[in-house]
């Protein structure tokens, strides 16, 4: 598959297309559970946690807050769980370690094999509403051989408003043409394609858990569907 | 060697420190005035384009510009230099084209070792006043391992404005103290150890050619001074 103009960057998005947020984040509630010997659905616990992620960024995406990075926004989100699971006895340090669950994300496992192949043909990055700490602690942990890490904190601005990824492309020295934005969320690949870059949608079924109902199936006019990463390097020639 | 808090990522100074930009600009300048069929002084247009770093920059930290990137302050200075040299016939294509020797930069011959040993310990970034496209373009082709890309940038603020050092231990999730500027340059040094950095000196006496007088030694307490990067890992445990 080829682009004019030539594809130059593939950035992606992170949450649920590059690692499995779910499990991940339920190991580590059940582990700060265990240590106060409380029993607690932890996958409810991670997907209640996450439902609060799109409105605490809707706070700032309209103005009402100014920016605030999603290390914050995470915290505040996991103060307001936790008493809620009768684990409000959990100390500042416990909380602290516990919100960096989200920097500790395990890929799935095609994710490193796949972006290993894209890096010798083109610039990867995530592009994520994560913070710069989060997805570069992530990185190092799972292997993700990112060479830039952008994101909404570079561009002060979360997705999937257009500035988030017209900045990438800008930060890049790319126009937005030249930059494919690869996600399993057919809402961020439609936002970007808005703004004029490619898109490359990869499924992944399990994000949340066996009950999933939404993204099963690419939706949209997109570039390219890969069935994983493997295939959507194979596919883009890397 | 080690610190309290414990040393969690080593930012780099870029020009000067990491590549030979003096050769390398030299050697891309001549191709581009052998083209136009004119013989000039490649190094000493090369000097000439870095001695309008500094004033291009000053226009920006000082507030009577707003916020630029480095890649338009270099295709200023370049515009400004070439009638200078009998180049001024030089096309927009090759202008451009010029312009990204930046990008284009080689590495002192220890660098990717060093940085290799590094990054299995530490958290590794640029922090120059080039721009993200610049380092990015510029680690892709040197093959400089970075986990991340920092810089004046991100920060929108220019080394030594202490927002440019402060913003990138931030960014990181870390205490100034947690993190160490490598530097060739004693005043990029002073002003990183003043916003509470840990300071490394690396010296780089064929910077400015065989003529160099500054930076030829350490001038300050510095925390740690390497003979050269792979030197520098090993004083820091890598």
């Amino acid at each position: 598959m080829s682009f004019s103009p030539p594809l130059r960057a593939v950035v992606f998005d992170v949450f649920g297309t590059c690692v499995d947020w779910r499990s991940s984040v339920a190991r580590e509630v059940a582990l700060a559970a265990g240590k106060l010997g409380v029993a607690i659905d932890s996958f409810g616990f991670a997907d209640n946690w996450r439902s609060r992620y799109q409105p605490s960024m809707e706070e700032v995406r309209s103005g009402r807050r100014p920016w605030t990075i999603l290390d914050v926004l995470h915290r505040e989100s996991l103060d307001a769980l936790l008493p809620k699971y009768e684990m409000k006895a959990l100390d500042e340090a416990g909380r602290a370690d516990l919100n960096r669950a989200w920097h500790r994300l395990d890929p799935w496992p095609d994710v490193v094999a796949g972006l290993t192949r894209l890096k010798a043909r083109y610039i990867i990055s995530p592009l994520s509403n994560g913070n710069v700490a989060l997805l570069a602690n992530m990185a190092k942990r799972a292997g993700l051989p990112w060479d830039v890490i952008l994101g909404a904190e570079t561009s002060r601005a979360y997705k999937p408003l257009p500035q988030a990824y017209l900045n990438a492309a800008a930060m890049l020295g790319l126009s937005p043409d030249e930059v494919m934005l690869a996600a399993a969320h057919n809402e961020d690949l439609r936002a970007a394609q808005a703004c004029g870059l490619r898109t490359g949608f990869v499924p992944r079924p399990l994000e949340q858990g066996a009950k999933q109902r939404k993204d099963l199936a690419p939706d949209g006019a997109w570039d390219v569907i890969g069935a994983d990463f493997v295939d959507l390097a194979a596919k883009l020639g890397a």
